[in-house]
């Protein structure tokens, strides 16, 4: 193995948390994530089209993280608008939230935060332009931190899980580069280690857009957390040596028999943890339980360009042509889920009633 | 999914077989495997020097393959030295043969094929210089020979076990390309085509080489045959979806109690084979077999270096300095390998006695 970086890592008590996407009282300044992990690049943007473009070109991205960059667009729209009557000033805003909402379609985070943030503030502004302006901007700057509550809830429920000196192996990146600023299945690795505990991560690469790789390393190694970096198919071997104490992964949306759809290799992975006797656990906001799906067969699983498989750095790595089979994400059985951590709570099957308990579940 | 190359696909009958590596009467030719995917470069060579520095730069690679080359090498070391006298060409031939075989240090193969045509050769030629210069040659066509033969053998067994319509999923490149023309695996699926079978293959990529998209897909595709590329960590999925009938994969070392070392990768593939009921087949050369290892445990695993992972065409695709576990290999215990297909025959498990019967097993 080549040289870790342990120099960096931090003792106990709070970690420094880079923030993903800040407002910074009339502008947002994000990090270009297309740049890592070569560089640490962060945007100032005073330009609702130019943030929109910033998401469609991923340089934000991750459900919750492009939720909060789509909600202050919003709030740039407001402040950049020069209209001086509330109507005029609404349809611009509306206009900038259909662009926004636009970049990535089936982002449906991205609609709803956009679409939460236009209504609250509307209704709060009562006709006046100005307070339209400053509404647009408190809900932009409520919904960051009510994420960043969240991942921090979700870290605190996650944390009694993992005992001093874990390894723990994740896949993609569910870290605080797709959140505000904490995560998700990595929220559960920040707590524990301002817990107190030495938590050294085994990241996937996860191809193949490598945001293990690329994203995960990078965010560990800045936190001072010692990450080793293999290639997807490597991690049952690293299970099989018994290095593995614990599997945590995110969730993109969990059925109401608590199948998990997350990131393609998710579920090989939890096959290989199930081998090996490794508790696999799904960390991910309460919001992606959806209660209107019976089972992970009715999730629609995306396929994506050919192109992410065949080329690589503008370059061609396989025959031109081939035929290439791209899902997104896969189906995880609940039956090889240790348990779900949610900022509502940790939930173990048989989920019963208990996961959807008191009607709650699915993102309104 | 992308366009596919049914234009290509070859009715019943014999398939053409790029020969990977031949014999030209006074020259080698080689496909030089660096190329593929973008360019077929056919290589002549005729000296020595150059085609160990071809095996070094990995244009020739693959056990059987690189055997082979070691061999002609030889040859070419015979005709190259102006020696006179039979003892200074014996010089000459041992000096190119410690060349050669120390171009790939960790290749028992190589060192194998190289020393049986050296000490084959020295004792037919009588101590005449031409003669050995004749035998040198002969020796390597031989084994040559041996090595085709070996593959149509291992394809002819293993074909009876593929049905017509069949898919089958595939692993690394165990193909034509890393033997003389036929392949392990591959041979099964080309000995069920000449057949008059119809086989589709969904090929995985292989990191962090990529010898799966680089050279399965390739050489499939030469062959007329359907091919997919998909990522390995969505084979998984393939299987789940139901679309997969056959796994079968090649082995660089199999133990006596029938666990399989074979590229990374390879075990997670038999974990998810086993969990949707897939069978799972390993197809190679009976020398493969080591009595010498009572089981997996005793194989040791090759770690390779970390900038397989962290850099891709010398683009640098994660953290500097971060730590990597690039294990070449895992081993796959026997209970989930359905049969192993070998050149004298398939056996199926429990193997008993059955797998070294009549004291074989173990290259010489």
């Amino acid at each position: 193995m080549a040289e870790g970086n342990d120099s960096k890592r931090q003792g106990t008590g709070d970690l420094e948390h880079p923030r993903t996407i800040e407002w910074l009282g009339d502008r947002v300044r994000l990090i270009d994530q297309t740049c890592l992990p070569g560089r640490l690049v962060r945007k100032e943007i005073t330009d609702y089209r130019e943030l929109a473009e910033s998401i469609r070109r991923l340089e934000v991205r991750g459900a919750p993280a492009i939720g909060v960059a789509g909600a202050m667009g919003l709030a740039l729209a407001g402040l950049e608008s020069e209209a001086g009557d509330f109507e005029e000033l609404l349809r611009d805003v509306k206009e900038a939230a259909e662009h926004l909402a636009g970049t990535r379609p089936t982002a449906v985070n991205l609609r709803w935060a956009v679409d939460r943030v236009l209504r609250s503030a509307t209704s709060e502004a009562g006709g006046d332009p100005e307070a339209l302006r400053a509404a647009l901007v408190d809900e932009a700057l409520a919904l960051t931190e009510e994420d960043r509550e969240l991942s921090r809830s979700i870290g605190r429920h996650g944390a009694a899980l993992l005992s001093d000196g874990d390894t723990v192996l994740t896949h993609c990146n569910a870290g605080g580069l797709a959140t505000a600023e904490y995560g998700t299945a990595l929220a559960v690795v920040y707590a524990a280690v301002e817990d107190g505990k030495t938590i050294s991560v085994f990241a996937d690469e996860t191809r193949p857009l490598l945001q293990g790789a690329r994203l995960t390393a990078w965010e560990l190694g800045e936190r001072g957390i010692d990450v080793t970096l293999l290639v997807d198919s490597a991690a049952a071997s690293a299970m099989s040596r018994g290095w593995i104490d614990k599997v945590i992964v995110g969730a993109d949306r969990i059925a109401a028999n608590g199948d998990v759809a997350n990131k393609i290799g998710t579920m090989p992975l939890a096959l290989s943890a199930r081998r090996f006797d490794v508790p696999f656990y799904v960390a991910a906001p309460f919001s992606t339980l959806d209660a209107g799906l019976a089972s992970g067969s009715e999730i629609p699983i995306e396929e994506r360009s050919p192109e992410e498989v065949t080329t690589f750095g503008g370059v061609c790595t396989a025959p031109e042509g081939v035929r290439v089979y791209n899902p997104a994400f896969d189906v995880t059985p609940a039956g090889l889920v240790s348990a779900i951590i949610t900022d509502s709570g940790v939930f173990r099957p048989p989920y019963g009633e208990t996961l959807f308990a008191g009607g709650r579940g699915g993102r309104a």
